[in-house]
């Protein structure tokens, strides 16, 4: 069933040495491409990567995530606005489509396109990884892909049989993302009871002791996302999409 | 079989009477916050509209397209590091989440979220309908909603028990969405075959003469998504950015 298959589903980031069929591969993405998109104009595109030498490219963009390199298949994808506005052009309309707010269309459509690939891929028994860094280091990608204007990568799949079978890992519970009717803000003994649990767990102890800080929010924050970091990443992205046309 | 169910699924627009029961709704969003996301820190949150007070205070956001009132469910996802950077705050730790880049992430977890939530709830008979216009009108979202400092809606889906059976809209082939280890931009007679079939519809061509247009891309660019309502609601959104503290 299938709410039982997402509901336990985990992230993979080891994969088997089998390959991924290309007819397998395209009956997914024609699956995917059934998600919602704004206004049908499928403001995405997706990239695969099963060539050692293009992943080898790749990689340091995503900073050497093993999974790049040891996945059969690698996933770009692109918010793309280049291919309707082409159409438009060539059929005597005048789009505008170079600016923010065909940017974040473009990314839901793609993201909306991603998740529903990935749950696809999940049924069929594949392995998938999101890799956060794409909107990090989004200009060599544009660079190694030869991405056009008003096309911007912002996530990333690796996609594989599965050679691991790893713990899930915890959610916040429900009441913590969930609010009825009208945001409730969360005083601190909300903030308290909803992060308890995931604070209490002997993984979370361990790696707080690893990372030899106080508190896991201070593995967050001084270590895995900085301010000095998601200031910088900020700067160079907002770049990007002012080179790529969407600002 | 899933698969078959996510290729043959289509946005529902109308909503029989019949509520969908809190249980129910529970069980989809606790799937659904299974879908990946940035770090594991979950930046997002969603809002459940169900009294139709609230759901008329939104309808206008959203250019009182029908389901907003319709719907007997409402689901505004946010972007959402409020709960995030409270908790760190919390923890003795210092967080740097109100940039630009935690505004993205937050936007793809979400949009995950939102996703796998969408095809849990069609596996359960029950159909959706996002709606675009909650980028164009985040500001008196965020006023209905009460959403605080560093929250942002990026997506809106009713939901709701089908009360019609539409015909599924067309999509491009495969084809034009796929690069194969690089992106390889589009001829003027490669877009002319990709979007052909699209074009020859018999509902597209009809469409074309409603809207009294030569082309079908221009009911795109002079009605649907003109430049000057694409730059606007550019402008408003980076401005509502600024304002919930991500930019």
């Amino acid at each position: 069933m299938l709410l039982n298959s997402m509901k336990n589903r985990k992230t993979i980031r080891q994969y088997t040495e089998q390959d991924i069929p290309d007819c397998l591969l395209n009956e997914l993405l024609d699956v995917a491409a059934r998600a919602s998109n704004t206004g049908n104009m499928q403001l995405y595109s997706v990239v695969v990567t099963r060539d050692m030498a293009k992943k080898e490219e790749l990689a340091p963009a995503h900073f050497n995530q093993p999974m790049v390199k040891t996945a059969p298949v690698v996933l770009t994808f692109c918010a793309d606005a280049n291919r309707f506005v082409k159409w438009a052009e060539q059929r005597n309309a005048e789009p505008g489509f170079d600016n923010f707010q065909t940017f974040i269309a473009a990314t839901i459509d793609s993201m909306l396109f991603a998740q529903a690939f990935c749950t696809a891929a999940e049924e069929k028994g594949l392995g998938i990884c999101y890799l956060g860094t794409t909107t990090y280091n989004a200009s060599p990608i544009i660079d190694a892909l030869n991405l056009p204007h008003l096309v911007v990568p912002v996530t990333t799949v690796t996609v594989g049989y599965p050679a691991h079978d790893p713990a899930q890992p915890e959610r916040l519970p429900l009441e913590a993302i969930f609010h009825t009717e009208e945001y409730k803000d969360y005083t601190p003994e909300a903030i308290h009871q909803l992060y308890k649990e995931k604070e209490e767990l002997e993984t979370n102890i361990n790696y707080v002791k690893e990372n030899r800080k106080e508190t896991l929010a201070q593995v967050f924050t001084d270590i895995r996302y900085t301010k000095k970091n998601n200031e910088y990443f900020s700067e160079v992205f907002l770049e990007v999409l002012r080179k790529q046309g969407f600002l």
